[in-house]
């Protein structure tokens, strides 16, 4: 099975570290295609940088022949997931979703971490609209620096998601942590070894769930939210 | 004061409609600026209309020089709303807010119609992401033609919303029905004749708190979620 | 137009204060009208101070001849505001709603602060009863001393402000503040010189919403909730 | 032990009605003492009603000498019942609140049924207010004529009160109904007859949970909401 | 009239410290006949320990001949108490949905102090399912030793109990503390010395709730959620 | 891998049938073990079938040796999925948390139809303690008769549900549909060619969850709610 890794901004350095990521956690016969959103931003780290992702996004996909078995969208964001659910009618499945429904049976309550301070606002009206705010405790925020400046030293970023977590853990008793943004997932085993909380990397959940769809033979419905959108795609812009 | 009116689409007669009731709402010394997304969609009918329709507006609305005194985002919807309050720090409103915000004080519980039944869902997530969910008893939609059409006759579309009106009563009780739709904006005077529940019409709202929050020096907050974009603006895309 | 300033409570002082702001924030069409509950408490500080108020309140308001275009119920708080909607046809106004209605679309989440501890409780549950819980992150207080008191020196004040300003972003990250309680409006303008956080002032909010109404042609809709009491007013008490 | 039974509304017969359950529903060691509002209105049926029925309510309440041990307020409503419970340091209960506290652990859902259609939203609001509304499925209303015309043939009361329990069950499966409202307090037992849903008559809930609170030593919590007025009620008004 | 008082465990030292406070609090007409759950585990302290608790409890209490008049389950958990409603048709009560029944008219919100932090998560989720979270601010523990060991001196307990209340107080402003635990209800009387809070002791609620109902005529629905299971009781194992 | 499928009651032909089921979904390296618990009811129709289950189930499925890599317990239900969390250290994962979790994504709300009207309360209460009430919009049932009736005509039980599905979409609109019982599940595969709703069928779904899980190194969090039980298994009873 094909399944597409398509990262929503233009930076290719975090759809390579992603599609590590998701090459591990895949089926031996599963086949990872990295897909990078070239006419999106550097990072989505805002709503304008999270609509300007989104039409490229939604469109270029929208075109891809032939299309793949599935898609993952390799961003912790929104970025137009919708709009790709209704021009598609394989899987197509957002990290934080995917996250999010693998932690829910996993534990009490899970805290998120997200990459900057600014991103908490936009990742808990993520969590709303998606459907999961009942188990999410807290989200909460590292601040890593521009992705231009290149990552940290990994000890440094481990170091400040286990300030988050215990913080998260005294506050509000969570136990189960989510790496909200791609480019905390790389750091989830490191951290894995330092905490007792249970650590949700998305970009495998998101991978295990699309394979999964596609094994079971499910898709988002098209009997509703997500039906093709009304006009042929080519009047919209 | 200038308040730009924002068509988040590319239909000028949709622009041109809503200015005649914009001017109709806003004080004598308020000048109404129409502005048409050329760069959008015909119209937004579906989360992929949506986000085609954000990206040019946020852009475009970043660069206008100079600007307006405040922004009405002339649309029943999303399309990157929180984008452009990032972006400007003059008031930004959106039709949907507006309407909620000024029906909330004047009414038990209200329902929304929509456009067509595959923009209930569309909806039903902006009334939960805006904040109104307690208030909103249901959404429920006529079905206009597609807008190259031209508009339908106007007793057939009012007659269509009073049947949803009656039945949005019938089945919650509600007491105040908001148009959702710029579309059916034009209609709201004749629909006030044929019903006793209120009416509300959401550009008047939006021009209105526009109008106030300039007047009485109010804009979205830029201590959070509506910040500036962390990098300029031109980096993004 | 004709707005009536209505102060829940019968110390003059506090109408005369808020008339100074409602009149800053009015059209320089509007006529503010003060009224003071004589038979009110002096201050509504308590539910037994609310329904002091509430009865005479109502009663009154219903009674005036010539009545103006609209009623602003210039306190933070209850006091049988359902019941003045209930009585009158012009467009009624409370304090609370109104500032929550034009805070909602300007910010992630925002905090209240009121004028004693005691209040919080109340100040909660007027929250809920509004609608608008959803976006209200918490609700403090600052610790004034009894109106008879007289007011104590604006710098303390406002450094009473600003230290539950920062509790409540420290705690729950809100990006804007309402001034929950009439005494505390007066100390907005200072108090902005003193935080990044957007700061509502309700007096202006409402006033602006009352006259916006006028304006567009709404009141509360008098198709169920708000509808007329059912016996003639006389038989009441 | 004593037990004030005070009615918020001025109708005698509302008050002999409910003393004749209370005192099938006290203990034989308890003491109904039955009391009348004199100053209220003839039934609470609006807003306007309640807080007309509250200030003098709670006034003379707190002036009782010497007090009884707990007080039932005798209506479905709120009427003042936090100033009430303000004032005095005895257990004050509400039918409202009991009937749903009893309800709540012998039930799925429960329906509230209320004497008159505008009375629904009314309803609606304190039930939320009550803090029950997670297991309150639907308010339905029967339609009482004015008090002043006499009760009709309890036949048709309890027709009209079958009817509404079978839509309420038909449309969300409920498996209790609640009586709301003093006058349809005395239809109870008929309608246990006809129906297999438990059927909840809050005037017994409210003397039961009145002396249990006696009983037991409890009363409502001093350290917050319902302390003392801060100032001598004297001041008041 | 006879009140089975029902021990969810097996260790007879707490069925005898439940049955002098259930003395206590009944009517002197009132039998209060202790019971304990021999097959079930020395305390629940878990969801294993909830489940081996469930069934014998279930099984034995519907098995009684001749039966009580009500049962109280003298646990703060679920072990199974909507199995013994089905079973049964006289009243059955637990003592958490009794206590929070109690509570919510009492105060604003209250919090829940439980025997051990293993079981916070535990005990939130039978809030949530008994219906009162709206009304529960925070659940918090002490750290009980294991039965077996003996109860620690009191003084320890009520220290540890009052740490507990203040920080429950101090982070959400509660006015009330429930006692979450058979185990800690016989620490009530002394707590009460030291705090200004309402503090409920649940058996009491559950006895007085048990009587009460069996004295206005009521019991669990059985046209619902709680009828009696499909088929003979004897074939489920 | 392993994964054992858990059947919580003790009819061997249900255990079958899932089994038919998961070996269709599982890849072709996992193997399915089924197990039925003997000690428990015919079928959990009831609370107290889902207690009577639950400690037989977690009693055995603890003692378990050699252990299998993931436990899916194939029933619609809770019957101590909590407390098997708890005493295995492997992945355990319900046939309702993992249906709901897939479905989530994939639509805007989703119904459940279960096996008979009386498990509707039970399945109500099962959504909201799982965490996903969000999106859940209705729970509907056929009507199934007992298990040892044998199970009736597959077109009469699709015609059921394809009455349900649509009565459920009517009054909803509901895109997704979840089948809630081993019994439903069978009947997935000619349900789909019926409608247009997405069906989701939840032994697949668990299956496939369970494999993900064992994949990416994920189990419930033993850092909280699921931590080992507080005392050696053998003295639980």
């Amino acid at each position: 099975m094909k399944v597409l890794l398509a990262n929503p901004n233009a930076t290719e350095a975090i759809t390579d570290a992603c599609a590590v990521l998701a090459r591990a956690a895949a089926a031996p016969t599963t086949e990872i295609v990295p897909w990078t959103n070239r006419e999106g931003p550097p990072v989505v780290d805002s709503f304008y940088g999270d609509y300007v992702a989104g039409r490229p996004l939604a469109m270029r996909l929208a075109a891809l022949a032939p299309g793949p078995d599935a898609v993952v969208l390799a961003g912790f964001g929104n970025y137009g997931t919708g709009a790709v659910k209704e021009v598609l009618e394989i899987p197509v499945v957002g990290l934080a979703e995917a996250s999010m429904a693998f932690a829910t049976p996993l534990c009490h309550r899970f805290a998120i971490i997200t990459t900057s301070p600014r991103m908490i606002a936009y990742t808990e009206d993520l969590v709303q609209a998606s459907g999961f705010a009942a188990r999410c405790a807290t989200v909460r925020a590292v601040d890593l620096p521009p992705v231009a400046a290149g990552e940290p030293p990994a000890d440094e970023v481990v170091a400040s998601l286990l300030t988050e977590v215990a913080a998260a853990r005294a506050s509000t008793g969570v136990d189960l942590v989510i790496l909200g943004g791609a480019r905390l997932s790389p750091y989830a085993a490191a951290l894995r070894r330092h905490t007792t909380l249970a650590v949700v990397e998305p970009v495998a959940c998101a991978v295990a769930m699309a394979e999964s769809l596609v094994r079971i033979g499910l898709a988002q419905s098209k009997a509703g939210k997500y039906a093709l959108p009304p006009r042929p795609l080519g009047e919209y812009g």
